[in-house]
């Protein structure tokens, strides 16, 4: 009598411990085909209209019929990380802590990979790359492999870009590597235009003064030999106007976003 | 001699267990000064463009001179959330883990509040707001508040929404309540305009042509009496032309801009 007890309350133990774990597989099943298998990151906020610029360029290029055809994407727009320009200048590693902060919180957060639409911050790209484990893309990089790939014959290189990104050499080293070589605009024109526009654009300065800004700006780099020009920092797209240039514009915002989505269908397959 | 060496290493660990512990502390601080106290959470998607155009009239309303004056943001735009206009007409719930999916990602993510661009969703706001403790806006209410006290003596509301908020009643009920009747476009105009633009804009129609179609929808309210327009469909701003109205028009996406920005700075305070 007391032995069937026990043996059917063993019974019932197996059968519960059973049944408890296929819901445990069923509810994990639910989470698996519900929450998306990839994800991608964007650390912005360098600036916060550079950002959902960024974030456009993806749609647009996205092919999609409908909301679901969409790239799932989580947006860290964390603008306290402090200025680029002025930290590379003052050589202050003061920002790599909040640069750590917005990549690890998008790792714990679940993406796949990060971009990140601002092109001077790249200057710290080895800081931030070490921080996670996901893969960051390296605007620097795409930017400079589609100029060679689009333009192979282009041999001088016109870069608008931030004061910082230019005495990073971020894009010079990359261009030089490939025996190309870079023009800037002369140094009154990048400061009261190029650096003017973008500090401008970020203050929410109209449109049309940043465009003639930089409209000058690209003629100058222009006159001084460039094949091509280089929009070189995420805020020079969201005033530049590539069809009053004489030469071919490569957009370092839309490559990324290009680059974006290479990524996450290559690996989504 | 055994004693001493004892001490030594006494006094070593000592000396060692209290520079741990302060190198910990200020760490520990470094982060608190670092991730940001407050931030503002988005769950986009629904649709993705309507997702960025929110985030561009929270950035035109932030009074704003340079990057680090602007909210900390975190977007999570999952546009595999299904269809929900098709969701309250089946009354299909397969909808919920989706959206709970969605709010739960990014509570965890740290988030302070939430806010979700997309009118026709308020239908699921109970089950939104359960699964999170924090606090999730109701895009639809502050859009009637708006409505109310920005045009106190308006008796009847025009709506531009999408079938799926209109079958739900979600506007009507709160309109209602506060003694406003509400008019819709006549049938034929519903669907082979409103809904028509609103999927067109999802699938990357041309501006223009959704333009004309949502004019004819904000005439043939107009003509039904109504004394304010209500854009109560993320999509709908998009494309609407509020200076072809003859009546003011009240964005319930500006609307619900307004409220992150008055939400993240009252509590940031």
């Amino acid at each position: 009598m007391q032995r069937n007890k026990v043996r059917r309350w063993a019974v019932l133990f197996c059968a519960a411990t059973v049944l408890a774990s296929a819901a445990g597989r069923l509810h994990a099943a639910d989470d698996v085909s519900v929450a998306p298998r990839r994800v991608l990151g964007i650390l912005g906020g360098m600036g916060p209209e550079a950002t959902a610029n960024l974030y456009l360029e993806i749609l647009a290029l996205t092919p999609a019929q409908k909301d679901q055809d969409h790239i799932p994407t989580l947006i860290f727009s964390f603008p306290q990380i402090p200025d680029r320009t002025t930290a590379i200048r003052n050589r202050d590693r003061s920002i790599i802590p909040y640069l750590v902060e917005g990549t690890t919180r998008l790792e714990r957060a679940g993406v796949s990979f990060i971009v990140i639409p601002c092109n001077t911050v790249h200057y710290f790209y080895d800081d931030m790359q070490r921080a996670v484990k996901i893969p960051i893309l390296h605007l620097i990089r795409e930017a400079v492999e589609a100029v060679v790939k689009r333009h192979p014959d282009a041999r001088r290189i016109g870069l608008l870009a931030s004061n910082g990104t230019i005495a990073s050499g971020l894009y010079e080293r990359e261009f030089r590597a490939r025996g190309l070589s870079v023009v800037y605009p002369d140094e009154p024109l990048q400061n009261d235009c190029v650096m003017k526009a973008i500090y401008g654009i970020k203050a929410g300065m109209d449109k049309q003064t940043s465009e003639e800004l930089l409209f000058a700006a690209g003629k100058n780099v222009e006159q001084k030999g460039a094949e091509v020009i280089v929009l070189g920092c995420t805020e020079i797209p969201l005033a530049f106007n590539p069809k009053r240039a004489s030469v071919p514009v490569i957009n370092a915002t839309r490559v990324l976003a290009e680059a974006a989505i290479r990524e996450y269908f290559q690996t989504a397959k």
